[in-house]
């Protein structure tokens, strides 16, 4: 516990990629600052850090409830975002911009790199003896963060990359051939592995997955395709954009002889072909397969308009909620996630030290991964079905009894 | 008219690429047929014509109403499909099954090649004079049929595409640069100029759309995107996969020096990044702009799960349903809708004749596209709003008074 909290102003802000809640947890964090006398204005800082040292602020508790529940609904970040990685000097300007404007309360919405700018602001704060609370508010469709049971903005994703895949496979069945999707996360095989939330029936597709986490060598993703292929005459792949050979290097920087990084030294795999037209010529060249399409899912994974997961949308708004919550008992902290026991799923919100979750991340346990590396578990079903609320159903009448 | 309708078995399949209410049109023709005692069996083929000549027939009568309420839901052809584009002899082997199958109702759902297939069947079937009933159900995400006001498909394929621009579009708000979505249509921009459909704000994107009937330079193309970014530090740009170059050879194709053809001789063009990774690297080389991304939307225009329009739902229904009904008056045609004069939308079902549809493609009209050939024009959106049933709404934040 710390002192009593101080009256004083909030900044809130959102960094990194988007996802499709990220600003439910930004109307959470609105809504339940509107309840706390202590905080007096809401400055929502445009465009993460820079918009904080620029000085771009907007009065958030002047948006109307109306407007507000349609920013719930809306994907991508209502305030902008920012690659920005902020050093030092960075983080010392956004401190003389908090005492300028008597900003105590600051909630960061985003990944680790979010976490660990608060984490450094609110050091730097300790050691000048201004009075901050610094909180961290989980975001990230890689859903990679630490201590976290999983992080809002995943669900609404897997959802995506759930409902893609199995109307692809329903499209496979009808134009049997080889299909490859390529799905989001550099290091993390969750969203990958998502794709096969909606299997129904026992030759539904994706019949292969191959994650960040289990590098495959182009012969055993060869023979693995054929092996299927020759089964059931078409095979539907799911394959991480992060995946790499056995020698540990990605495919897609292999083939990006030219690759872009952005500040957080991230290579840009996204938005591109590449990975997927390579493995497509691959299966074409090396097993004669003739009908093989490839596709990459690319930013309609985090920004999709209107297909959130209600539950990924409530628990967001709660994270929002909790991180104001927690700032008026604690001088600072990353907001997470713990699965209760019990049948039925639902989470209790926990606060954790921002040190616990900046700059780390996590990978996909190896209980989720099969034993041959390409594809998933009953156990990953298990956690994740239910962060993508309900999933279509769907029917094939071409296996019912020839007459 | 035609003599009275014979008592005899049906048949009906599912041809060319899956659409998102193919599935619809399909139920439609079940629960009609079930209304009609002249319709003994209906013969479901699979795969198409391909099945039709391999005698693969379920027996659709059977299925239960809980499992066709399922079906009408799925996306993709739930009898399979194909792309094979019979000849005489083709036809011929249909029609012998046809007659030792006593199949004298023949409901093909699917494109203008669908439509010609049947034309040509009906026409065998008459110089034998053998009394068949053939109908056409139209379906395509192209939206290219001639006579109909718009095709089954399209209004389920352009709010995807109009869902995922407008997120794409927040998405770029939130972390500006350049964007280009390719959206599928070889030939038509109907599908393209959806990316549209959505928007909100005067400086919402799509900045820029690029449809198939109106060449562009490279010089013209670039010139556009650096006055939109200039103007706003971002673009937003949404390309056909079949635009061509100011010499009518499409970009793709001058990409793709090994295309490969279907039965069709239509150029496989979609599930590659060519052509976004091409755009995309003219952009970053010749106008100097960093952040430039792209991607395809590829076959999730088509068989995403779980994001029918209601309104394409419904009329790809009646479609099916007014295909058995006008077999029971007529000897052959196709089904297509026509616009209800007055403020309120609604179409009225007709038919016309198999010739009329048969291998005839329409394009954008004119009135659709702006003068500079960059943009659409209010009348496409009055014109396609209406089949896509509702869109989200989004909010943005960053353009607020800043205090």
């Amino acid at each position: 516990m710390a002192a009593s909290a101080p009256k004083a102003n909030a900044v809130v802000s959102q960094s990194g990629g988007p996802t499709g809640v990220i600003n439910a947890s930004l109307v959470g964090v609105i809504e339940e600052v509107k309840k706390h006398a202590q905080i007096k204005k809401l400055f929502g800082a445009v465009h993460a850090v820079r918009g904080i040292v620029g000085e771009q602020f907007v009065d958030l508790k002047k948006v109307s409830p109306k407007v507000l529940k349609e920013v719930a609904a809306s994907p991508s970040s209502a305030l902008g975002s920012s690659r920005d990685k902020p050093d030092a000097e960075y983080c010392s300007r956004i401190l003389e911009v908090f005492k300028k404007r008597d900003i105590r309360y600051f909630f960061y919405i985003g990944g680790n790199d979010s976490a660990n700018t608060a984490h450094i602001i609110n050091q730097m704060a300790q050691q000048a003896n201004y009075d901050l609370r610094a909180f961290h508010v989980p975001k990230t469709i890689d859903n990679d963060l630490l201590v976290t049971d999983h992080c809002p903005g995943f669900g609404t994703a897997a959802k995506f990359v759930a409902c893609a895949v199995m109307g692809d496979d329903m499209d496979n069945r009808a134009l049997p051939g080889v299909k490859i999707d390529v799905i989001m996360g550099r290091h993390a095989g969750f969203l990958t592995a998502a794709a096969a939330l909606g299997k129904q029936r026992d030759d539904d597709g994706p019949h292969l997955v191959y994650v960040p986490e289990k590098p495959v060598s182009m012969d055993k993703f060869l023979g693995d395709v054929e092996k299927v292929y020759k089964k059931l005459g078409r095979c539907v792949i799911a394959v991480s954009e992060g995946i790499s050979d056995v020698d540990h290097k990605t495919w897609a920087e292999k083939l990006a002889a030219n690759a872009e990084r952005d500040a957080h030294g991230n290579v840009q795999l996204s938005g591109t072909g590449a990975l997927a037209d390579f493995l497509a010529g691959q299966i074409k060249g090396k097993l004669g397969i003739k009908r093989v399409r490839a596709d990459t899912f690319g930013y309609l994974q985090r920004s999709f308009a209107g297909l959130q997961s209600k539950v990924d949308v409530a628990e967001a708004m709660k994270c929002g909620k909790m991180a104001v919550k927690f700032a008026m008992k604690f001088q600072s902290g990353s907001v997470a996630m713990e699965r209760n026991a019990g049948k039925e799923y639902g989470v209790t919100m926990i606060r954790t030290e921002l040190a616990n979750v900046a700059e780390k991340t996590k990978s996909m346990p190896n209980e989720y991964i099969n034993a041959e590396g390409n594809g998933i578990t009953d156990k990953f079903v298990k956690y994740a079905l239910p962060l993508t609320g309900g999933l279509p159903r769907t029917q094939y009448l071409g296996n019912l009894p020839k007459i």
